[in-house]
């Protein structure tokens, strides 16, 4: 037979069994991390009519964008989460009730060029809060609450959440007689981390053609910082003077207000005056979630509260607030950060049951006690030497061998072999479940307590 | 804003909230199953090079692709996932420990017209164990408590896992010296629920050009029917003739003499010497699965055992024993069906945490606390009408609305109003999760005891 040669293309993730499972159980718990909060699960179609999916047009989209003819059908691949969401939400509005919350957890793809920690085909964990009409600011101040979980589930405690107001952003710059220019200067003071304040001044005044009274305003405004307490105090000393500023502020209290009740620490939260995100569609409050010992990486959970999710598909007034984490990237940075939780498990099962006798009943019953105790239990059935039989067990890294011989199956027990510490005990089934649970000290096999 | 009519293509599935919740558990049963016997979770790209995908060639496979350029790239969607696992182990095959075990739960393409209960993206939920050069019997016998284990978890008890083994059929079809017409023949008989014994000898006589003696000695066979231990015996009579007969009949006996210690019931399970699948794949034992009150679905879960997973890839003998199930389908079919299991959870949530005072603090943290125990909680902050409230509990269907207002508070308790019963009781934050976590009975919130 002529042997064609397999690869897999570039730029897209296709990842060892090791891997794999820790990115699974990542996956795991975003799911019941989501979950738990009230968010359904949505999956929808990987392929649309690509008239539907770039109703809203333009640019870079619609270049990286996989489109192909079946038939005569124009489909393309979906690139985000969100236009597929407003389509659903538009298409099937009579049937669902508002507010609307769901999860998904899907591929998208974008064919940008292929670069290192860039993927054409990669997984976003989307959660959104659709209202009809209006919601409730409560649902913003329960986004950082669901952030935090996360990460912590993900075994994380050196992060934190940033959260600004663009009604706060809207109403400063109307103060100032810039509404005009806010884009603008929006840009340029997102890049003050990067720049520093000094070159910021230089384009807000020279690029954007502000004053200096202006920029100085401007630099003293996005310089304030401390702790939620601290900014707020000194965010008031510009309150009374224009609406949608004192409104961005009231915003910005209920959602710091009870972070504490949320249970979110405020080490891990920042008020952060310099970050605005997607210019033209969030309209509230916004989010950005950095590494601090890798502000390199940039955000790696961002989104925001819009009015506006399905204009193109309805003529409804849907306001919402959702988040984004690039799952693919966000995996791919921490394997090479050496950020992965070691507590996740790299192994496809908690225990290598081995038979060690002609018929291998008893293993197989053995194995099924095993399992029905909430292990994940593989049955080893090769003709093998000994040796050859732990060197598998050893390359699968299982954190616990079982051997079945004749004289364990006399005592009524099992040898328990710990694959790390080289200790072996004779234990009952049920005792040999109990105490390998105990060593992995979680319930659920395949999912870590958040 | 001028408004684009949203839709969903047609043979794209895409479900309301409540149905696709149950889905979500039906696919998270499959992987908490499929992972209790010790398979590493997979995820292969979706779009593959279609020089690659299509390596095996071939009629059907290639008008129903999903095919297209992407700058140079002559790309396709996958249409299974076994091409996928042949192209990743003859990939990674010096880094995998074999025999290596993989489930994966995935979306596949096949551009077929589309008709009611076809669809063009659909998931398959498949498992293989590959050895290298070898592998052992007890896998194959390992298969049918997996697929039992699957379907009990899924609420169904009215199934019966088929098994029968290619090298029977082959060894026998060669005692009749009527190898050549083996592929004619089997395929014939195949047809027997459908057109009876009658019109199988119609087409043996006259169509495959058998001798009277010759197709009914196969009608003989075909008609073996009995428990295990009946059809073995009748199988017996024929041993000691054809040594590939003898090997099958050695492989079945292995197959079905530890069902007991796997935990499966006689009742779902059969030895049937009519099913033969995959012609020029499977060479060994085969499995399909039937609904016992819908015979007309036909097989819901099939597969088999094989010795050349990727031939057209490497240069190894890679033996492997797999099975697929069409979720997709299988959903459609048991919701068209009434058959979708009552206690699979179709509300997003568990509990409605509904705040009735001025300040949501309290029932946020009440609402946290909940969920630590490891309900699912959704906080309602919209301010609405306590009937408004009641209303879009009951659209949601959540099984508990728990209300917190002033004189709650100063009680130290919550109210927890059964949505079904209308029963309300006053109770304690941890009362009111063991009361609504004992009414769910299950431990892990989103997750049915298999």
């Amino acid at each position: 037979m002529e042997i064609i040669k397999p690869r897999t293309l570039s730029g897209f993730m296709e990842l060892l069994p090791d891997k794999q499972q820790r990115f699974e159980t990542m996956a795991e718990i975003l799911r019941r991390t989501y979950a738990s909060y009230g968010f359904a699960p949505l999956d929808t179609p990987a392929i649309e009519d690509a008239q539907i999916l770039l109703a809203k047009g333009g640019g870079e989209t619609e270049k990286q964008i996989y489109r192909f003819q079946k038939g005569d059908s124009d489909l393309a691949l979906r690139f985000d989460l969100t236009v597929p969401l407003a389509k659903y939400v538009a298409l099937h509005y009579s049937e669902l009730a508002f507010p609307f919350r769901r999860f998904q957890i899907s591929k998208v793809y974008r064919g940008e060029r292929a670069q290192r920690g860039r993927f054409r085909e990669f997984y976003q964990a989307d959660i959104d809060i659709i209202g009809d009409g209006k919601l409730d600011i409560l649902n913003e101040a329960e986004i950082p609450a669901i952030i935090y979980k996360v990460f912590r589930g993900f075994g994380l405690t050196r992060f934190q959440i940033h959260v600004n107001n663009r009604k706060i952003l809207n109403g400063f710059y109307a103060m100032l007689g810039l509404t005009e220019k806010s884009g603008d200067i929006m840009r340029t003071v997102d890049k003050l981390d990067k720049i520093g304040a000094d070159k910021v001044k230089i384009i807000l005044l020279e690029d954007c053609g502000l004053s200096e009274e202006q920029a100085e305003d401007i630099l003293k405004f996005i310089a304030i910082r401390g702790t939620n307490a601290q900014v707020i105090s000194a965010l008031e000393g510009y309150a009374g003077k224009n609406e949608m500023f004192d409104q961005g502020l009231s915003e910005l209290k209920a959602v710091t207000v009870n972070l504490a009740a949320f249970g979110v620490p405020e080490e891990n939260f920042a008020v952060d005056l310099t970050i605005a995100r997607g210019l033209d569609y969030y309209t509230g409050t916004v989010y950005e979630t950095t590494l601090l010992d890798h502000p390199e990486i940039g955000s790696v959970c961002s989104g925001g509260r819009y009015d506006n999710l399905a204009g193109y598909y309805i003529d409804k007034a849907l306001p919402g607030v959702g988040i984004s984490i690039g799952l693919t990237r966000l995996f791919y940075v921490l394997d090479e950060q050496g950020l992965l939780n070691p507590a996740l498990p790299s192994a496809p099962a908690d225990a290598l049951v081995l038979p060690m006798t002609e018929s291998p009943a008893e293993a197989i019953a053995l194995a099924e006690k095993l399992r029905s105790a909430g292990l994940r239990v593989q049955l080893y059935g090769e003709q093998k030497k000994f040796k050859q039989k732990m060197a598998y067990a050893n390359k699968l890294a299982v954190p616990f061998a079982v051997l079945l011989g004749e004289d364990e199956i006399n005592e009524g027990v099992c040898s328990v072999k710990n694959m790390v510490t080289g200790e072996q005990l004779k234990l009952t089934a049920e005792d040999a479940a109990a105490h390998i649970k105990a060593s992995l000290n979680t319930d659920c096999p395949v999912i870590l307590e958040t």
